[in-house]
This record gives structure tokens, C-alpha cells and sequence, in this order.
């Protein structure tokens, strides 16, 4: 084990005893100790709050290891000063490690040393140093994930303490929220927010229900943590699967034209067309609730430390009006209208029919969104509509542009392990009025007939950008953004692929605002129960600071840039930036090389396979990813593969990738796929997170998530695929212009290839495949099609870190 | 979907109406309502407890479709009557049923019928039928798990109710007792038992803790769950995974010697040794407290409904005393200390110094114990000694005798996945003491030697049944068994075999108790979240009958005998008794046939394989489980294999199939393994259930589970293992003689191999496997052995259900 904790403020002394006061580790007892071991024993005590009385408190004391033959109630008895052997020994076991299995009994500070615990040295502790060692004690994490301080919360030390009258609410502790509010008795509330337009034509204005969870405290106000999910309703998975289309169908040649961006570019209009309600009267009291939200674990750590949480599904969605638009700025401005009602500046009602307003009396108008993939993708667009009262976003393995999530460079390209699903799937998949029949039958036609529209507007046909894809491209408008951003991606994901964060990381350089990254390497996941990493401490860090205004030093501390290893487990790099390499490496395509010299020859390759083989891999796509295979695979003649000699020293591969081509095609039209691979034997993690089999509190008998950790698999690989892109060939300029192309006519292309941040060891082989049909995310025309390329106009460019 | 609800209770109309009263749904303004449907509408309007106010039920109305063209809403304000079509149509939806997705929205009735949905049929309700018709519905499972009522439950609906005075505590419902017990505020203490022994030998009675969790009522007496589990307070895996035994070791010849059962015969011995605490106070009031326990989701479900529940881990766990026995009388009884003082039998202590005594005022004495597998088995074992207090026992997957659990017929058998486990590899798993270093160093020494003992005395040597597993065979006890019986268990359960459960239910005849069993096809696991059955339900009804004394029919009403069915999914048979075929076929072996002649040759096989296959096979068991495959395997030559022709029709096995062979072995020992097999090309379950994505809450904002079901994989397979057994051919006579053999003579053995329920269909052929090592379960020696059957005088006795 490995600890990593970036959210670990360092604090002074007084700072110390002023927190150890407030928070009652340090009381009139402990001040009044006579000795420093006596000092030591009161504080150990406060480590058990499951008993009361003095015998049990020995006892427990009794099953702690002291010394290496002692036990900690038997040393006290007779301990004259306390020494950083005896505290880390005992600290380690606080700390839920264990003698043998986890930590050499004789020698516990070389086991913190060694696991990166945090410790304070001294031959004999004093008290201002038993004090200093203690409270970084509470702050630092346990074997079994959160700090200390977290678990004894978890096993109730706050509860005594969460009545009394001097107890601090929000109560902050190493610059982080604590949980001193009471989960067991949440109010749970639904309003029904006005937004300024019908997109369901049905004569009113859309009204899209929130559903409010939030401290009973009436004497505070609070901010919200707001997670907009479309999904959080329900989802209609049968309809979904119905719509979704078939891409086993041909690649087409599109016909030549010069197309400029203004002619496809979308302007946003939400002019109200219809009048607001009149409001009948207000109140201050909710009159609908609801038992249980689809939650998202991190917002329910903060119910417990003095946040609101708010999920709303938006327009479209089962309670609300309006129908699915799929990320337009109807949907975007249905979730903002959730923080324009937060901040003051739009109503709601108690239902949908009586027009009685309710206001947000108990928050403090401050708002952060949260949430992962089109939750993330949410937040993301509201926050480039600069509404007041977001202070900051974070955006989890988010989409900054729709295009870039169906479409690539003039292909339809899948999500992967979506094949076949595009927008329009994805609005029947959310259109969760489907789930109340009596409300759907009322809308049923005009939703069909906007449906039916979209998978028109969407245009399979050509895969180009259009705009309907300019309509949900929230690039655009980074500029607008005044939300500080903390983003987190995989660079394993291929759903949201790495280059969705990475044009919104570099497009914010024009926002100012804070900005920071965290990468990962799992898929399409949340790292909040992730335990070589303090994200949740972060975010409490960081919520602390944007959202009760705490003078925590937030954006100093927190990493702008931190990079999990893809080598070492449990290792997380900080950096200043990602993706800014000027110079590249140029590696030419040679003779299957990848090498310092152009090549002179012509390489060719076909995309069609066999009958049997291509109904095997439609529909086992995990054997069709042996095209990467070296230096023989099953489908070596469907693809061209280039490798570098072995690696002399190991190399970060730090951004994107450029492939330059000349290419042909040996008809009027094509597509070319290329992958990125790291060829060399190696234990590499596994795909998904390992389950750690402990089970990871929010609070005192409050929600629970489970604890894992990327692990090394126990069998080698031969190589691994780092990155990819697509490009169709009628798309050399951009994406929306359908260039010219006649069969055996070379052309040059340029494609970035997903960004990453891959660590590539020594001895290990950098390869280059580049192939057509990408059974996992292109269409599959099973096309009688050859492709060529002249090797001496053909290169990578590849950013490697100095 | 299709539903099984075994535990519905038929009612007469008055007790419709009692009930309806008494939970609040007939109510004045129903009983006064002018007219059906208004009456109608009333209840519709309860199914919404979120919301208050009559504009917003009348938009829920609104989401329900009364016909096909018209909601429930506007249909009610001209509606005349209430027809059965209306009612169901309503019916589904309120169940959790989509039109399209679930039913016909054209006819609701026929989709009722279809999903096996029980309905009250009329042209016209009145005011009976509807109250009839609204009760069946309250007790109907939804489309996501449980009753209706239970959703709404979970939706808030007793909340209101939950306070006032005339809501009785328990609130039995159709037999069953509903969520009217805040699970917000429940009381969470610890006590420590004493036991009547010194197993650590430490001068002083071992102390037991024990976790219980109850209503915090005063002035009601509740009734026990009690789930004794030594894996409770923690594991010690490291631990476990070290001592576990090398498998990769060769049989060897035993000492032939007569042996009686009396010279090996445990006679149980707990006459204390030391003295008994001195009680210095008594008290009401614990003082010791926990937040979280280890908890069964079954259990967790009665904690809203009137019952505490506790948990131990018995001796030898953290916070307890003594040393792990591994389910001898020791272990059993400091289990069975726990109901004593449930039951007032027995001394519990506030903590483990000052001992002051405290009772379990709050209990009505009546306990039942539940769990799986080691818990179950200590269900099972604490039954058998007929301790006062005890009703009921589920006993789920569990040990009847542990003998069967880590040996078979003279051999080392490995439980399903867990090859070099025994008795002291399990003891060294869970003697939690471990994980409290203080108390640990404490009794280091005297645990190791306790340790090393067990693992001398369970005699991997010889694998023969000894005084060791005489001491861990609970059925020579059955008959003393008091408690009614509920007896759980996987039909694919390979860990805890199907003969433990098996054996039980026959011994259980010389008991004069109820016994139950559900027979299922998961492997080793749970299934109170299984869609298809209404598992919780059957509890609930038993336990109200067994524990609160409620005349609700339940030992009439639940089925003896309830076995899920492998062919066809969602499907459950109700059978008088299992495994009770007096004439079973006999197919003999002849020419690799299983006919109705018997054969005339002489078939042989090898035990040893090549030495990389050997190597193979030991880390990748799957790969060697295709030694069964037909009509060739890459291991043909190491087993005999024997078919019968098509079948001709569908029949069912039901018991356990004799295999009877004349057999000879190359050298003076040897072992042989038996599968019985389906053959033949089918979509068969998988193996584990399918998660439906369904939280399955357990009440009102409590614990969730998750919901599922099994289903049909979505490839054929060739073939399927139904039964298998093992058995040593020095072991003919019994399991603890060791009888002699010689190199090529012929013996006759006779191995019943592991009882099942197996509907086999028509056209697949029913397949004999013989072969030696088994590389999942038996040592594996890869010995130069070569066997000979004689097909002359072998046979398989199938037990073919009329």
C-alpha cells in the first residue's frame, strides 16, 4: 500500500490546538495531563467511541501493540515519555495496518516511511509535538481508505458531539468540512423549476422537476452540490435498443463540396415563446418528497458535512415537461435553470399546477456541479453559459463536443462498446416521460415527429459536422466559462474518449478562471473510491473553498495537473501541464519500421475478410483486437503495422500523437483507422479497478460505497493499444467540408491521434497500425477495398517528455 | 417475468376490510365515497405518499393510462364503474409494468394471467370486490421485487402512520409483519456473553461478544434473529492463504485395518472447568456501542418490522475469548450461549472487566438463527443441541457434517474452489483475535500449539473419517432438534455440496419438527433478492408464525419441498419430498454406452497426464473441467466415458444416482471420480444470477440489496455437469476402515454421487464419466496409474421421477 493524500494542508501549531480543541480530542482532561504518556492514553481513548467506560476503554487500549511485546494499556501503566517507535507503532494499527501482514512490528517508521504515511520525527514527544503527530495522524488516510479522522466519524465520534451548542456548523478540520450533521434526518423536497421555454409545444412553459436533499438545520444556509442526470429517472433500455442502428452497413463516397463553417454554424435561441405562469402565491414549504434519489456516492459524503444535494433530470424526463433534446441549449439551459433558482433568479413551484412559488431560503446561492459522462457533460455546458452562482464544476469523463462523441473526422465512429447508438438513441434511451404512460400518451406524436427529426439532423449518411453538431459543441463557448473547472478523465476511456477533456483543457486557457486535471487510468469510471488517491479530501478541500468561501489555500495546494502511472500501481505524478510537448519526435514509416530515415516503399493493405471470419467479429469484437497482434496476427493483411526498434530508456508519451500519411485509396471514397500500441511483454493493470472488499462510509449509518484500487494482472500481455483515431478520407481539411477523392489518387492526411499520457518502459517497442474498418466503433461494410501507403511521405510525430 | 408468490395468504372479505382499516387505506373518506370509482380513486391517490396536496395527486393520476387513449385522471371524473380491464390496467402500472415493454395495453388481464398475476375477476366491482381486488394487489410483487405494499413502504407509506397510537407494533398484514419500526433510530449494543468453558485456558470462562441491534421501542418484546458468523468481526486471508495445503501431492496406500465406529467415536464434553464470573451489578443499560455491523440483508428487512437481530462471532473472533475450534461443541455452544441468553438461560456482562450483568429484558425469548454457509451450519449445529428459545433455524447452503465438507469416501476433497483448505486453514481465517495485537500476543503461543493440533488431528494423510470429524458431525444430533427446520440450498453448489443439505433433511425424520426446503440452481449464495421467488415473504410469514405466535397457516401454506427448475427460467416446482425414489433405473455400462444389457469388456483409463498439460490443468481448473466433453476431449484417455442414446422423452432425477463399479487399479491404492453429465446442445442458467439493476430497499430510506434473477446465457453449451462424487478404493467398506487392495485386483465399489433435481430433456443423453484425479478438488500426484472397469458388474442406478 501506497499512500498518496494532495489534500493534506499543512497547518501551525496553534492552528493544531485550536482544531484538536474544537473538534474535543483535545479537551480539559488532556490539557490537564500530568504526563505526556497520560496525555497520550486520554487521546488514545477518544479513538474508541463505541464504549464509555472506564474498564472497556483499558481494554481496548489492551488490544493495541505498544512495543513489540507490550501491549498499550500495560505500557502506559508505567511509560515515562512517549517515543515515535511506541506513537507509529500504535498509529499504524489506528491506522487499521496489522503486525506481519502489513508492518514490521519492530521498526513501525520504516513501514510509514515505506508506505508513505506522513510522520512527525522526534526522539521524545513533547506536547506541542504529541499534538502536531496526532492531528496528522487524523489526516492521514487508513489502510482501508479516508482519513482517520473519517473513520472514527464512521464509528460515531461525532455523535455526542453533533448537538452541542458549541459545535461549530459546517465544522472544518485541516481545511475540510466534517461530518457534523445528522444524515439519519435529511429533508428530502421536490420543486418544479420554471424554464423560459416549451419545447413540447404544449401551450406552457417547460417545468423540469429537482429533487433537494439538505440538512433539517433551519439556522444555516447552505450551498448545493447539483448533479443534473438525465438518466436519474429512468431510462427506457428497450426503447433504446429498438433505435439503435446498424453498422453493418457500407462506407459511402460523399460528394465534393466546399463548405464554409458559417454556413453550418448554430446560433442558440431561447427566446421565450410562450408567457411565464402567474404566480398564485409563495411558501416557504415544499409539499412534495421522495424517498430515495439515484445518488452519487460523493455528493452523499458531503449531506453528511453541511451541503444541499439537488439531481434533476431536465426537460423530457419522468415528473418534468419538455422533451429529450440531447444537449442543445434546451437541455443545457434546463439544468442551469436549477442554479438560477439555487442563486435567487428564477421560480419554482411546490407542483405543477397550483403556480405556488418556493424559494431556496435555506442555501447560500453558491452551487458546484458534479457528476461523470453526460452528468459531467452538463456541467460542463452550463458552465459555458457564465450563470451566476455556479462557482465551480467537476466534470468526470465529460463530453465537450457530441461530434467528438459520435462522429470523428468525418466518420460515425461509436462510443466504444456502443456500436450503433447516436443521438437520437440516446434521447429514447432518457426520454423518461416514457415511464409515466398516462403523462407519455398526451405528447406521444410530437415527441415522435422531434425524434424522427433528429435522426435526420444527425446524419448517419455522411458523418460530417453539421449543424446539429454545432448545436452541441460547447467549445464554443469555454470562454464564457467563470466556474473554476477541476476535470477528471481515463485515459483508458473509449465511451468519452481522452481528446473530450483535452480540447476543454486547452480551449479554458481562454476562460480565467482555475483549471485542473486529474487522469486516471481506468475506463469510464468514478475515482471517488479510489484508495491510492484523496480525491474526495480534494473535492472537501476544494467545496471548502469555492462554496463556504474557506481560506484554505485550495488552488495552491491541489495539483493543476496529476497523472496517475500506468506502470507502477498507486503512483500518481504532478505536473504543471499536460499535452504541451513543442517539440515531437518524428518517427518515419519504413519497411514495417518505425525509424530516424523516410522509407521509399509502398504498403498495402485490403479491409475486406472472409464471410465466416467478419460474422466472427461482429459479433466478438475482443477477437477482432488481434489485428494489433505482432508481428503475425490473423488479420495481418488487413492492416500495416510499423515498430520502433526496442526502447533504450523508458519514455513518456505526453499529449497527442500526430500520423501523417500518404494514402490511397483503390476506390473513390475510404476511411482509415490507426492505433497506437505498446508492444513488450508486461503484468499490466488490470482494466477495471480492483474491488478491495471494504466497504467505505460516508458518515455515521450512512451510505456506503466500496473501496478498490488498480492492481497488476497476474498474467503478462504482449502489448497493449495506447491510443487511436479515425479519419475518413473526404475529410482532409475538416469535418464538415467533403474533399474530393479518386480511387489510387495519394493524398496526404493528418490525424491526431487520442491524447494520452502513456509511460512506455525500456525494451519496449512503439507501434504504429493503421488498418480501415475498426469493428468496435466504424461501420462494417465488409468493402472489397486496398489501401496504399507511400512510406516516404508518411511519418508520426510523438511527444515524448524530456 | 413471470411470478411465484408462495407466501400469499387467503383471506375472507372481512379480513380484507380488518386489514385494509387498520393500514389506513380504507379510511372514512373511502368508506364514504358515493361511488366505485370514487372510491377507486381514493386508493389510487395512496399509492402516491410523496405528495400532499389534491392538485398534485391528480397529476399522478395523470401518469396512469386507464384505457388505451385516456388517464386515470380524466377517465375518473366521468366513470361509472370500475371495470376488471380498467383495474388491471391500472394494476401493472402501479406494479411497475411498461405498455410495450411488459404488457398489452389492449389487455391488461390476459398480461396479468400471462405474468402470472393473481387478479379478482369481475365485469363490475363493487365495493367487496374492489377492496378484494386492492388487497390481492397490495400483496402482489411488482415488476422490481417484493409487494406492492413493501414499494410503497419504501416510498414513504407508513411513515405518517409510524407514530400514532392505534398503529399497532408489529402490523401484521396478510399474515406477514410490514416496515413500522423506524430504522433511523434503532438501539445498536454490545454484551459479552459467558460461556461455560476456558478454551484459551486462560483461568477465566471465555467471553462471547455479541452485536445486537433492535427497535428502539421500550415497550414492546421482540423476538431474535440471530445470525452466529465467525467471519463477522473480520479475516484473517494472509493468514489463511499460507497455511493452505500443497494439492499438487500423489495418493498413497493405506494400512488396511478394521476399524468400528466406537473406537473413533467423539464423545462431546463441556463440564466447565473454571469457576463463573461473580456478578457485581446488574444493569439495563449497556454501555458498549457499534455503528456498523456485518450485516445479512435478510435480516436487515426485519429490522423495520419488529425484530432485533444479533450478531456474534463466537469464540476465538476480535473482542471474544478463547481459540477457534472450527465447529466442534465448543464453537456450537458458545454460539448456542447467545439464544440461552436471549432466552434467559444464561449470563451476558456489560463489558469484559467489571462484571456487571445485563438481561435481554427487551426480548420475548423467541429466537430464530439465519445465514449461509458457516452460519448455517452453526444454525444447523446449535439446533441439534434442542437449547431452549430456539424455534426456527434458515439454514442456508449449509454443513450438516463437516467430514463431507473437506473429505469424501476416504479422501481429501476440497470444497468448489478452494483446493488445500481444512479445518486449521479455516480456523486460521477466522480467529479474528488476530487483528487485535495487544489481546493477540496475549495468546499467541497457546493458539499456535491449539493450531498446529487440528492440523495433525484432521489427518490429511489418510483422508479417512476419524474422532476429529466425529466431533464436527451434527447429524448424530438431529434428533434432539426442537426447532422447526428451513433448510436452503443450491442444487449447483459446489463449495457446500448438495448431500450436506441432503443428509439433513433425512435425518430430520427422526426429529419431530417442520422442515422445509428450497432446493434453487445458484451455486453457493443467497437468494432473498431473487426476482422469481418470494423468498422474504415465506420468511416473513414463518417467522410472524414462529416468533410473534401469529395463527397465519404458514407451516400449511409454504410448500415442503420448493425446487427452482433448470430448464425453463422463473420457474419453481412444489414437490411433497425430495430424493424419495424407491425404484431407480439402472442403465448399465456397456461400450461406452449406458443400456439396458449389461456389457462384457474391460475398459481402462490413465490417471497421469503430460507434464506441461499437468502444469496446466493445476493453474487453470477450467480448462481441465472439458475432460468431459463428448465424444473426444484433449483427456479422452483419462477417464471412461458412457452415454445412454437420445432420450426419448424429458425426464426428471430426483435424488441421488449409484454408481456401482467393478474396478481395478495398477498399483495396491487408488481413487476414483464419477461425473454425471447432460449432454446436449441447449441454452442452459448461468452460472451466478443476473443483477436486474434494481435496488431492493429493505424499508423506508433503510439498507438496499440488489435485485436478480437467473436467465438463460446467450450461447448454447454441449453439455453440463449434473452431480459428480469421489472415493477412495481403500474406502469401500466405509469412510474410516481402510480396506486393503492389490495391484490389478478387481473390487466392487458403490458411490452414491451427490444428490440433485435435474430436469433433463428430451433428446439429450445422460453421460457417466469415470476418471481419478479431479484437479479441482482431489490431491493431485499425476501418478502412473492405470484403471480397469469391468463392465460386466458395473452399473448407474438412476433415480427417474415417474
Amino acid at each position: 500500500m501506497k499512500n498518496n493524500q494532495f489534500a493534506l494542508l499543512p497547518v501551525d501549531s496553534s492552528q493544531v490546538l485550536a482544531e484538536l480543541k474544537l473538534t474535543k480530542f483535545v479537551d480539559e482532561h488532556v490539557l490537564a495531563a500530568a504526563t505526556i504518556p497520560s496525555a497520550f492514553q486520554l487521546l488514545l481513548e477518544k479513538t474508541f467511541p463505541e464504549v464509555e467506560d472506564q474498564s472497556a476503554l483499558n481494554t481496548k487500549l489492551g488490544t493495541l501493540l505498544a512495543t513489540p511485546k507490550c501491549d498499550a494499556f500495560t505500557w502506559i501503566t508505567t511509560a515515562k515519555l512517549v517515543t515515535a517507535d511506541v506513537f507509529y507503532r500504535i498509529a499504524l494499527q489506528l491506522l487499521e495496518f496489522l503486525p506481519e501482514v502489513d508492518f514490521d512490528v519492530e521498526n513501525p517508521l520504516s513501514s510509514m516511511d515505506k508506505m508513505q504515511l506522513p510522520t512527525v520525527r522526534t526522539n521524545q514527544f513533547d506536547r506541542e509535538t504529541l499534538y502536531e503527530a496526532w492531528y496528522l495522524l487524523l489526516n492521514t488516510h487508513t489502510k482501508n481508505g479516508k482519513t482517520l479522522l473519517d473513520r472514527l466519524a464512521t464509528r460515531g465520534y461525532f455523535q455526542p458531539l453533533m448537538y452541542e451548542t458549541d459545535t461549530p456548523r459546517p465544522l472544518f478540520f485541516n481545511g475540510k468540512a466534517q461530518p457534523v450533521f445528522d444524515t439519519r434526518n435529511l429533508l428530502h423536497e421536490v420543486v418544479y423549476i420554471e424554464t423560459d421555454f416549451d419545447t413540447d409545444n404544449d401551450g406552457q412553459r417547460d417545468l423540469v422537476k429537482a429533487e433537494i436533499i439538505r440538512p433539517i438545520d433551519t439556522d444555516l444556509q447552505v450551498p448545493v452540490l447539483f448533479t443534473a442526470s438525465p438518466y436519474n429517472q429512468g431510462t427506457n433500455d428497450e426503447h433504446g435498443a429498438k433505435l439503435t442502428h446498424k453498422v453493418d452497413v457500407p462506407l459511402t463516397r460523399k460528394k465534393p463540396a466546399e463548405v464554409e463553417y458559417a454556413s453550418i454554424e448554430h446560433h442558440a435561441n431561447l427566446e421565450p415563446t410562450v408567457a411565464a405562469r402567474e404566480i398564485s402565491a409563495e411558501t416557504e414549504d415544499a409539499t412534495e418528497t421522495f424517498a430515495r434519489e439515484q445518488s452519487y456516492t460523493l455528493n452523499d459524503y458531503f449531506l453528511a458535512r453541511g451541503y444541499a444535494v439537488i439531481y434533476s433530470s431536465g426537460i423530457g424526463s419522468k415528473d418534468s415537461q419538455g422533451l429529450q433534446t440531447t444537449g442543445d441549449e434546451y437541455e443545457v439551459a434546463s439544468a442551469k435553470a436549477v442554479v438560477e433558482w439555487v442563486h435567487g433568479d428564477r421560480v419554482a413551484f411546490t407542483n405543477k399546477v397550483d403556480n405556488i412559488a418556493i424559494k431556496a431560503s435555506w442555501s447560500n446561492g453558491k452551487v458546484a456541479m458534479t457528476g461523470r459522462s453526460y452528468l459531467g457533460t452538463l456541467a460542463t455546458a452550463v458552465a459555458t453559459t457564465g450563470v451566476a452562482g455556479l462557482e465551480t464544476i467537476v466534470s468526470e469523463a465529460a463530453i465537450s463536443s457530441w461530434y467528438d462523441y459520435y462522429r470523428s473526422n468525418g466518420l460515425v465512429i461509436a462510443p466504444g462498446g456502443y456500436p450503433g447508438e447516436d443521438a437520437d438513441v440516446l434521447a429514447e434511451e432518457t426520454f423518461s416521460r416514457r415511464k409515466q404512460p398516462g403523462d407519455f400518451y398526451q405528447v406521444k406524436d410530437r415527441y415522435q415527429a422531434y425524434l424522427d427529426q433528429m435522426g435526420i439532423d444527425q446524419d448517419r449518411e455522411t458523418g460530417s459536422y453539421n449543424e446539429f453538431w454545432d448545436a452541441r459543441n460547447y467549445l464554443k463557448d469555454v470562454a464564457n466559462i467563470k466556474a473554476d473547472v477541476i476535470m477528471v478523465h481515463g485515459l483508458n476511456d473509449w465511451n468519452v474518449k481522452p481528446e473530450q477533456v483535452n480540447n476543454l483543457w486547452h480551449a479554458l486557457d481562454a476562460a480565467k478562471v482555475n483549471k485542473k486535471i486529474i487522469l486516471h487510468q481506468g475506463e469510464h469510471i468514478y475515482i471517488n473510491a479510489m484508495r491510492s488517491i484523496d480525491f474526495t479530501d480534494m473535492m472537501n478541500l476544494w467545496f471548502a473553498h469555492k462554496l463556504y468561501g474557506l481560506d484554505n489555500h485550495a488552488p495552491e495546494l491541489l495539483p493543476n495537473v496529476l497523472i496517475q502511472d500506468n506502470v507502477t500501481p498507486e503512483t500518481w505524478h504532478a505536473e504543471q501541464d499536460w499535452d504541451n510537448i513543442a517539440d515531437k519526435h518524428v518517427f518515419h514509416l519504413n519497411s514495417g519500421q518505425l525509424g530516424d530515415e523516410p522509407g521509399t516503399g509502398k504498403v498495402s493493405f485490403m479491409d475486406q475478410v472472409g464471410e465466416a471470419a467478419f460474422k466472427g467479429y461482429t459479433t466478438d469484437v475482443d477477437a477482432w483486437e488481434h489485428l494489433i497482434k505482432a508481428p503475425k496476427s490473423a488479420l495481418s493483411t488487413n492492416r500495416a503495422l510499423f515498430q520502433t526498434v526496442p526502447l533504450e530508456r523508458a519514455e513518456i508519451i505526453d499529449g497527442r500523437v500526430i500520423v501523417k500519411l500518404r494514402v490511397k485509396s483503390s476506390v473513390n471514397f475510404g476511411m482509415l483507422s490507426c492505433q497506437l500500441v505498446d508492444y513488450g511483454e508486461a503484468k499490466r493493470f488490470n482494466i477495471k479497478p480492483t474491488p478491495l472488499g471494504v466497504k467505505l462510509d460516508s458518515g455515521f449509518q450512512w451510505r456506503e460505497d466500496m473501496l478498490n484500487e488498480f492492481t497488476l494482472a497476474s498474467k503478462a500481455t504482449p502489448f497493449k493499444m495506447i491510443s487511436k483515431g479515425h479519419i475518413n478520407l473526404q475529410n482532409r481539411t475538416n469535418a464538415w467540408q467533403s474533399d474530393d477523392l479518386r480511387a489510387d489518387q495519394f493524398v496526404d492526411i493528418e490525424l491526431a491521434l487520442q491524447p494520452t499520457y502513456y509511460h512506455l518502459p525500456a525494451n519496449h517497442q512503439l507501434g504504429l497500425v493503421v488498418y480501415a474498418t475498426d469493428f468496435g466503433m466504424t461501420v462494417r461494410g465488409n468493402q472489397d477495398i486496398t489501401y496504399t501507403i507511400d512510406e516516404s511521405a508518411s511519418q508520426i510525430d510523438v511527444p515524448f517528455m524530456a
